[in-house]
């Protein structure tokens, strides 16, 4: 079970939005974090569609956080590039077979199906807990030079 | 990020495992969850190269788990057949690009990889807790009939 690679790019972008000033353009994102246009867009199109950044026209123009970035959880991000579905799906197995559990007996969800959606909920859990903000305070603190400060300075520069 | 199928079969064939007194052939495992034998094979095979059943040969042949079902977690069969692959893969985004963070920086996880890895632990935490044997107790206890006696004399009455 992997989660799609587009998710480290994603929250990537969510985090050095923080340190915009000014709208990004698409291509900025990608030269900063050295992918392609066409795969940077992708992703920037999945975070569009989840409503998390939107593109701001004309000369000035490019994509910005929609909301605080305190208001945007990992979860949040993680949900646009990956999609919401369960990791777990239950095909009812049990109501399979010569000793098939009957429809009516099968309200609730099986034992094992119980125990994988509780898995699912504790990861979902954590990724719900941190936000972009929080990201971008531990990001900050992780290095010994001001990552990003220099971020805001470069995306300024070529403003 | 989707589990593969086969984790909801595996689960529930070491569940009814623990209700046989003799050794279970794989054609009855698949008969008893209504499954193709072909796709069961699959999936005993992945819990074989675990070492969480193993065949055993001769007239009365067939599968058992290979240990008590208490010492079997949900999380190695999930990583038998699934894999244990980590579900987030940090390529290193942050030494890409103009304003690339140097190698030698890097010794430590980057925030974000740091959240992802906590929710993954999260997850597998979850299904380190709960055995096959716990799975077997909670099964046993859905139900209005014995469901897992039903299932060991169904097993005893084929062999
Ligand atoms: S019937 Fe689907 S997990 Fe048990
Ligand atoms: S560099 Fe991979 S998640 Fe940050």
């Amino acid at each position: 079970m992997r989660l799609s690679g587009g998710v480290e790019t994603a929250l990537h972008c969510c985090v050095v939005l923080t340190a915009a000033a000014e709208p990004v353009p698409a291509a900025r994102l990608a030269e900063l974090h050295g992918v392609s246009a066409t795969y940077l867009a992708k992703q920037l199109q999945a975070l569009s569609r989840a409503r998390l950044v939107q593109s701001v026209q004309g000369k000035a123009g490019g994509y910005v956080l929609t909301r605080p970035p305190e208001e945007i959880k990992v979860l949040d991000v993680v949900e646009a590039v990956d999609g919401a579905a369960p990791t777990f799906v239950c095909t009812e197995i049990r109501q399979r077979g010569p000793l098939a559990a009957p429809p009516e007996a099968c309200a609730a969800p099986c034992a094992i199906k119980r125990t994988m959606i509780a898995a699912d909920q504790a990861w979902r859990a954590v990724l719900r807990e941190v936000s972009v903000a929080d990201l971008a305070r531990m990001v900050g603190q992780g290095y010994d030079t001001d990552v990003m400060g220099s971020v805001g300075a470069w995306l300024a520069a070529g403003a």
